[in-house]
């Protein structure tokens, strides 16, 4: 999903051969440039310059929309940008990190990062979040569907996470930022339908005493829908979120570098007779 | 250096969203094909299509000059690919197996292993060989030049290995080569240049006690060299030949995948109190 886009970013940001990483503060304004001008190229609109006066996100829905968002819409956009900005040691930013310790550019560190995140196990859980949505469709709906999809032993999108054993923080100042922009759009449908999702998944973990809560992709996708974003750019906001975070690793690396270079241990087979490709049967 | 010719690959294999691993042994291919091909229209030549009859190795040579490679040239071009195709979880790989870890696609994986292979600590050092050679001219300077290099404290290029306490087994095959080419061409001028290197920098290193030994880059350049390749060349060859590699640990990634997700431990400040920028000294 996010292929196209990283695709399009990669294309401005790579082909630098020298750089210089303090001064390189500028991708992190530059993907969300991109993904607002690459959405609006889409729909056949012109490129909207970047306003001096508002907040990064503010700034993105600007560039997006072609118009000054409201406060708190702005306001909104660039808390989430901002809880998407670092969180430790996760798989794209462990992998730019392994990628800068080889003093390799922080564009190839960045894109192999981009790469990461495109992994389903990493970015894409909040389109999913979305989609579950629309596959239940009405609050009324919530406790069938969530107890057959847990009957059928499948995962209910964004719960759970590798590091947290409590509810995400993140996903704390999310569900209160889609409160707002309900009730400011005076639409509860989305959050009524995820709140009564992680009442029926509490009911059911708390059963079989597994502590699984929601992660911040939970309520990241609707807050997105209800700031006129559409699915498919999900992952691309992380990135240009995230991408704050993976610079700061990879200068951090750089100041006591060391190359990542794991020793493997060998797990396989005892040796074996070698036979030639043409006599094997 | 690396970059020009990583970026065109990227443009080849970047673009596909799904990708299964199984089919994508082509990529192995392609790569050495797309560098000749690259090489070539650098010069203004045209594409010259793969022939079936040669191997990999004789095929690029063959697609680089536009001539069929003799069987020692065409032979010792393919064990070189193969010497590079695989060396543990070097940082590339490590790269790959940890955006692989994510489940995104292989093409992710193998643009991102590029990216760490542009690395100065992990690509480019057989380049830095040959520009050693060059700098140092004939084998009367040899020794006075490392000595007075290793005075000054400076590396030798392609001295030393993070895994190896002696000889690199790749360089002692990849010496014999370099031995056998310069009797093809009755020119022993590298050959003899880096023997004498090699003498020089093992004494000095003997009288600190201080076991470093020649690796994989020491000879490789010359080799290449010998081959009739610049240098601009070797690390694209480098990925061409890993991406065996690369793909290998992709798949056996995949076998048993778990994300790879290291914890961090926090090792800077004592919590600080929070000072508004516009107020900072």
């Amino acid at each position: 999903v996010v292929a196209y886009l990283s695709g399009y970013v990669q294309h401005r940001i790579q082909h630098s051969a020298t750089c210089n990483c303090r001064d390189t503060l500028h991708q992190v304004v530059q993907i969300a440039s991109v993904i607002a001008t690459y959405a609006r190229m889409q729909q056949g609109k012109e490129y909207i310059a970047p306003r001096t006066d508002l907040s990064h996100g503010a700034n993105f829905l600007y560039m997006f929309k072609g118009q000054e968002p409201d406060p708190l819409e702005g306001e909104i956009m660039d808390k989430c940008l901002l809880l998407h900005a670092e969180h430790g040691f996760n798989a794209s930013t462990f992998t730019s990190r392994v990628v800068a310790s080889t003093l390799s550019t922080c564009y190839c560190s960045i894109s192999a990062a981009m790469g990461a995140l495109y992994g389903s196990l990493h970015g894409g859980a909040n389109e999913k979040v979305v989609a579950m949505i629309e596959a239940i469709g009405t609050v009324d709906n919530v406790r069938q569907w969530v107890n057959d999809a847990l009957d059928r032993k499948e995962r209910i999108m964004g719960m759970g996470h590798r590091v947290y054993e409590a509810k995400d923080p993140r996903s704390i100042v999310m569900e209160d930022y889609l409160l707002k922009l309900s009730e400011k759009h005076n639409d509860h449908r989305y959050y009524e339908i995820l709140k009564e999702i992680e009442t029926v998944f509490r009911e059911r973990m708390e059963e079989k005493g597994k502590p699984i809560y929601p992660n911040v992709d939970f309520y990241s996708g609707a807050v997105y829908l209800m700031l006129g974003i559409q699915p498919i750019l999900f992952t691309p906001l992380f990135a240009a979120g995230r991408v704050s975070g993976w610079l700061a690793h990879i200068l951090e690396q750089r100041v006591d570098n060391r190359l990542f270079r794991p020793r493997a241990l060998y797990s396989g087979h005892e040796p074996r007779e070698y036979i030639p490709i043409e006599e094997r049967t």
